[in-house]
């Protein structure tokens, strides 16, 4: 579901002896805008007012309000002439301040008209650009670029956008008669043709207007920004705009600013030019300028990857000045953002203007960096510095990278776009990325370069190789968003589509060789490299250190082995909140020893084969327990169904009846016994420890006997003991039972009698254990959310098999998340608080923890932290991205 | 979980100038207790009291208080003098009341000594009979029993009963001396051991009790009764008692009273005996006094069905005068109690005693005939009479009964113990009637008298042939108390249980003949004769009449056919709360275009199969509207998983792609493809009608259809559409969306403009649907709980696979009931209210119902009553029984 969006707007009303204002100035002379007024002046417009206002230099031009428009739509669409004289009035000014001239012969103004409501709303009219020229202007914009092509291919551009986006002649029509006068002069490429060419087409636009609108083209400058004026204020009412509004719920919105701005170029010449830059690496978090321009181009020749471009420390080889400039950008603007930004610019004719500025993406590795740094020169305080880096993200500091003592077999090196190590056979298309990612291949994506069409098989590799294109690229963009392991522009790779080949330094690899990438440097290597552990950095402890300051959950791990419990330590975790046991029966020769005791006929039999289970058992508990000395161990009694111990094969049916002395059909014929419908609602939690009591025993006996020899070998060990999928007060009340006389039984056959102190709690995973909480609280050390069981029974869902309709529930937005992913808040959240509080008021003191894979995430982790849990637990891998999320509930 | 019981109990307190009152006295000269003193006298004694001072003759007696227990146990467990100066006192009464004296030579008092607390509490000491008898005493009851066997007789067991009970002498010495000496004097019967034989036996048993006590056995009669009494006061402490009394949870009660009572005996000679009856017929109801008695006989060979006892009638023409004692005895009894009575009697030398009297047991129909019958004859109100029957109970009148116009090959009539018309094959034990009903059979029980060991097999058998006993035997009373059919005492059946056959008049029947019962007649009819629909009775119609006067829950029924439609509706049903749509798909070749309905490859060739299907819906539909006219239909759509629908026998896989052209492989593959690993959590109910509308559109389609096609003929229809296995509101918001446009497009394109209006509706069946009823509500028209599945995921059990741990959760009581037969009211029923409290918050006017099987439960009926639903629905069979639940619930 969408959060409803509500905009309190504040409706600027009239009084009858204030002249209403329409419009509102940017520029040099003045800036009467701020980045406050977004209502008024829209997102684009406020903004453009506030960077003006600090002083850097931005394009000048003006904003009509969005009461105006809200003016126009509600009374009878006709534009007023107050406003039609302010809106001349702020021209007037724009020309003073560029020494330009509204469809002026020698040197015209050229302006572009965009659409900028308070919140970015796709479906309204876009942008027009190049306003402003007709057949005198463009012989002006012509003389003062020196470039004849250049001011033509202008013109005939604001005819074609004209006439499609204000008049709603279809854009096909142009593009008709382009091709046919391609081919008319032969050429293929829109920039091959000649000036004599595009004076051709031009001619042909204006007929295509004339025949469908029944009147030329507007020569006169003005009647061209009314109409462009008017049609964005009409694009607020159209169909598509308002659905938008509708199904995501926006309300309080009366209408959409128009932004009247100066056009600059950066192909006016070797004077010119445009780049884009972060003002810190985005992909190490480094302080340094980081971007890259080409001289004498536009903007989008930069973002498309098609021309390689320059580091923009080549500017500084170019125009020194102007590589001041830009530095003195970066400071101005970090200091006023508070945060590293993503900045496009564009030079005319030596003057730099700034286009655009916003929060720069970045890796996880950056993110963390960068918000230390930020505190230690005093930008920004430690909570925010908790805030800005996604929890999430911590993720990608924990990935292995390649181990510095491996073999490397180089290939070649290319731009280091998003750090990572990454080994992968070779896929050639994103659909192929797909299918042999869900096929279980391992793949790398390698293209000449990436567009959006590609997201999926991006998404799917698990890492991206591109040919051409720099560090703003598609690929290096998206790549570095999802921390996925990225290397682009390594131009001595030959990729042949056809052939399905790559070729480097006269090697070639076909689709199912393996590459190695490493994202940090750039390296591309043959075969697969060994990873190992990665090396946290020291802005990395810092950043924990003050999650943990902050925080108010404790953070545990669910870990089964002492090899989970050690890493899981490592990173941070305080507790073991879920161990399982049943894993530990896989291991080698116990499967055979799990399997006798469930074909056992009796409790006798039982037993005996549970006996040869308990020193395994003792010893897997005893390493974990002293892994995790001092802190708590969480042990979850035998959970899932028997049968699920079981084998369905025939060949392994027999060859366990042959070492167990039985029947193959005695062995199928219990298989087949223990069979359910529904085995996720079916035998198994406590009600195995109800029906098979010697199975608890055994356990509970293994749990005690390593706590014993622990505490001999003066080893703290702290297990506690955890019944799964109680429903009922009287299961908790017998089991709990049957687990303490067991406890005192083994103390006395070991004749041990210091106090070992086991709590023993319950998962609360039915809805009727949440319901019933304050009865099972009574009896209850502590409690854990079991969240996985807890959503599948909450929701009907079986995670298994939700594969078939999910997607369609996700796309119909019926649900906002997979409630396996990330925590339903609204209805099994709502059966935790009930249990929280409910177990409180009948037992103030009990512990309350989350023990699913919910565990780790930063949504559910913040709403763990507001409804008052005690801990949560996730995999060991989780645990930073858990104290932080944790950090960030608190602070927030 | 068992209801905590507590008794409030008002401590007697003994005020400094009061003597406190130990023992009450009940008999002819004076009854110091009554009905209302259970908690000093205990029941037992409190009863005794009651009936001696209504004016009938009870054997008189004493009873010593609660109270005077408590304070032997709280204090030195002595026997205070003035406790025996009082029962001293009290047995000079009985002995002038009897004219007996205790241990007298010539006429002795015998009595017996019995605990007896405010609760019926096993565990507890019993019963010591014959007390008073000593080697003097035995000669005196010799004389004036004439019977010198029958006294020596009473002698041995008062020495047995009192080393056993009062002393802890093993049971067992007894019983080997016993069997000694029967062997010795060569006789295998009790009963056949002559007089010398038990002069020798009570030698011997006063023998084993010397070297047991090292002393004699008590001469003395009040030092018999003494330790008697010290035995009883601390049998209340003894552990099995302790222990019972935690687990049931008795609090408040502080001890045992004991009652003294005298002895009476109906084996006195030709002018005694005893019986049994029942002040009206509890097979019928109809009002007279039915019984059996036997001439020179004991209580237990009565019951036992050893001897064929008399009717009661027979008394008549033994001694009228006894039996116009009991037609007083009767009137006085139902005057007081206003309740059929179940009494047990003996005459003593030409004296009526009155030995019990408690509720009497009677079938369904009784119960109703009886209530009925006293509100008539000014006994009891109508709201009372409601309460009389139990609602479970009416089940029994809507069984089948056979057909008069059927031909019957009538074999023999036996006693019409408890009526019903019931056809079986013959099982000749208790083991094989439970085994092959297990295995599917149909079965007779058929033995030559019952046990309490045979409660099982008479359980699992149909009906219950016996070739002895009479109306009053064990297997008459167990059947009526469950409303099996019965027949007793046919007493012209041979059983042979070695050679495994039924010898009647000639001809043999073996274990696979079908015989046919008519518990109504006592019939013995051989093979199966048809039965027909009950006739229901005028008392049937006045106590329904009643019920629906006072009950506040409407009652509708889930039927999915107009033959079900048309039986519930005759049954009262007053809607119907759920007709699933799965069920018709089943039918003949439907089956065949819903397979290939699923198998089909897109939404065309699924809509075209579903084209198929569309009119025979709209036909179901339109003869279900038509029989319930007037009245809901709630129609829910298709809610099973598909793979229901397909089969995985290969043959039929084979049959089925020739049918539809397609390559088996091609049907085993979507076979698979549709499993599911738990499929009641799976793709189901409403999730179908995501990701396959044409369903819904078809489903909708055929209802509006059905539905005009009514109007068009005036027939009354109201559909009303539910939507299952909701979890979202948005769910039902789309979905509603969809039904409401399908609506609307028939109308259209039956270009039928008249209204018709369909509710839309929901199932609350997960958790999240109740948590969340308050978003849910605001787009259903009425709610409708499907309490299967809220009770499947509330506590995480799936109904197909408790049967490994449900029999050993209700053995531990760790569950009170089956929560699939009752609803859990404390998990379930929580989550009920909270969808009703929400769903009304957010729509008062919100119609709320339940559809689950435990609509037709009393039980779950009156929580359905005390939470405010609007209605019920069950099977039309319960209908009945949910009526008068219903009452029940409102008048309670």
């Amino acid at each position: 579901m969408l959060n409803p969006i509500q905009i309190q707007y504040s409706q600027s009303q009239e009084t009858s002896n204030q002249k209403t204002k329409r419009v509102y100035y940017f520029g040099k002379s003045k800036s009467e805008g701020n980045k406050e007024m977004k209502e008024l002046l829209g997102g684009k417009g406020a903004n453009l007012a506030e960077l003006t206002s600090i002083g850097l230099r931005v394009p000048p031009g003006f904003t009509i309000t969005t009461t105006t428009c809200a003016d126009y739509n509600e009374s009878n669409q006709q534009l007023s002439e107050v406003l039609m004289d302010e809106v001349r009035e702020n021209l007037r000014l724009l020309e003073a301040e560029t020494d330009k001239r509204f469809g002026s012969e020698s040197n015209p103004l050229l302006v572009s008209v965009r659409s900028g409501a308070a919140l970015s709303m796709p479906g309204m009219m876009d942008t027009i650009l190049n306003l402003g020229l007709n057949d005198n202007a463009v012989e002006g914009l012509s003389t003062v670029s020196t470039n004849r092509r250049f001011a033509l291919d202008a013109y005939r551009r604001l005819i074609n956008m004209f006439a499609d986006v204000v008049m709603g002649i279809s854009h096909t029509l142009f593009e008709d008669e382009f091709d046919r006068i391609k081919s008319k002069h032969g050429v293929t490429q829109d920039a091959d043709l000649s000036v004599g060419g595009l004076e051709e087409l031009i001619a042909a636009y204006k007929k295509i207007y004339r025949e469908h609108c029944g009147q030329e083209f507007p020569q006169d400058p003005y009647q061209q920004l009314e109409q462009a004026i008017e049609a964005v204020f009409k694009s607020w009412n159209i169909p598509r705009a308002v659905s938008y509004r509708q199904i995501n719920e926006i309300t309080g919105l009366r209408g959409t600013a128009v932004n009247v701005q100066t056009m600059v170029f950066g192909n006016m010449g070797e004077d010119s030019g445009t780049g884009v830059a972060f003002t810190r690496d985005p992909a190490t978090g480094e302080n340094r300028f980081f971007g890259e321009f080409l001289i004498n181009a536009q903007g989008e020749d930069v973002v498309a990857g098609i021309r390689t471009p320059q580091p923009v420390q080549e500017v500084l080889n170019w125009r020194k000045d102007i590589y001041h400039q830009l530095l003195e950008l970066k400071r101005i603007l970090e200091n006023h953002y508070l945060e590293m930004q993503d900045i496009e610019f564009t030079i005319e004719r030596g003057t730099l203007y700034l286009l655009q500025t916003r929060t720069g993406k970045r890796t996880g590795q950056a993110a963390v960096k960068i918000a230390v740094d930020m505190v230690s020169e005093g930008h920004i305080t430690e909570t925010q510095a908790l805030l800005r880096v996604p929890a999430n993200d911590l993720n990608q500091l924990l990935l292995p990278t390649f181990n510095p003592q491996a073999e490397r077999d180089g290939l070649t090196k290319g731009l280091p776009a998003s750090p990572g190590a990454a080994s992968g056979r070779l896929a050639f298309s994103a659909d192929e990325a797909v299918d042999r990612t869900h096929n279980g291949e391992t793949v790398l994506l390698v293209r000449k370069e990436t567009s959006p069409e590609d997201v999926g098989g991006m998404h799917a590799a698990v890492g991206i190789l591109t040919s051409t294109g720099g560090m703003t690229s598609h690929a290096a963009v998206v790549a570095r968003g999802w921390g996925k392991c990225c290397i682009v522009g390594a131009t001595k790779i030959e990729i042949d589509t056809s052939s399905r080949t790559v070729k480097v330094n006269g090697r070639i690899f076909n689709a199912q060789d393996t590459l190695s990438l490493d994202g940090s440097t750039g390296e591309v290597m043959s075969g697969e490299v060994a990873t190992h552990e990665p090396q946290l950095t020291e802005e990395f402890a810092t950043l924990m250190e003050w999650a943990d300051r902050y925080r108010k959950l404790n953070i545990w791990t669910n870990a089964d082995t002492p090899a989970d419990a050690q890493r899981a330590r490592q990173y941070g975790a305080e507790g073991i909140g879920l161990c399982r046991t049943e894993h530990m029966f896989f291991e080698g020769d116990r499967i055979t020893e799990m399997r006798e005791m469930i074909l056992a006929d009796s409790h006798n039999e039982r037993g005996r084969a549970l006996e040869k289970l308990l020193p395994w058992q003792r010893e897997d508990f005893k390493k974990i327990f002293t892994a995790m000395q001092g802190m708590p161990v969480t042990v979850r009694l035998l959970d899932p169904p028997l049968h699920e111990f079981l084998t369905h094969d025939e060949h392994a049916q027999r060859e366990l009846a042959q070492r167990l002395n039985l029947t193959p059909q005695r062995i199928k014929a219990r298989t087949d016994q223990l069979h359910e419908n529904n085995p996720m609602l079916g035998h198994r939690g406590c009600r195995l420890s109800i029906t098979y009591p010697e199975i608890l025993v055994m356990q509970v006996t293994a749990i005690t006997e390593a706590a014993i020899e622990c505490a001999q070998a003066r080893i703290d060990a702290r297990p506690e003991i955890m019944i799964p999928l109680v429903g009922t007060d009287q299961e908790l009340i017998q089991l709990r039972r049957q687990v303490e006389n067991t406890i005192a039984a083994v103390k006395q056959a070991k004749d041990f009698h210091d106090q070992i102190k086991i709590p023993i709690g319950t998962m609360i995973e039915t809805p009727r254990a949440a319901l019933t909480a304050d009865q099972i609280a009574e009896h209850a050390d502590f409690f854990s959310f079991g969240t996985n069981d807890l959503t599948q029974m909450t929701f009907g869902f079986s995670r298994d098999d939700i594969a078939s309709f999910l997607p369609e529930y996700l796309n119909r937005e019926i649900l906002a998340k997979d409630p396996f992913q990330s925590l339903d808040t609204v209805g099994v959240g709502q059966l935790i608080e009930m249990a929280i509080n409910k177990g409180r008021a009948n037992k103030e003191s009990i512990k309350v923890g989350l023990c699913g894979e919910h565990g780790g995430d930063p949504a559910s982790i913040a709403f763990c932290h507001k409804v008052g849990l005690n801990y949560v637990s996730c995999s060991p891998f989780r645990v930073p991205v858990a104290r932080l999320a944790a950090a960030q509930a608190a602070v927030k």
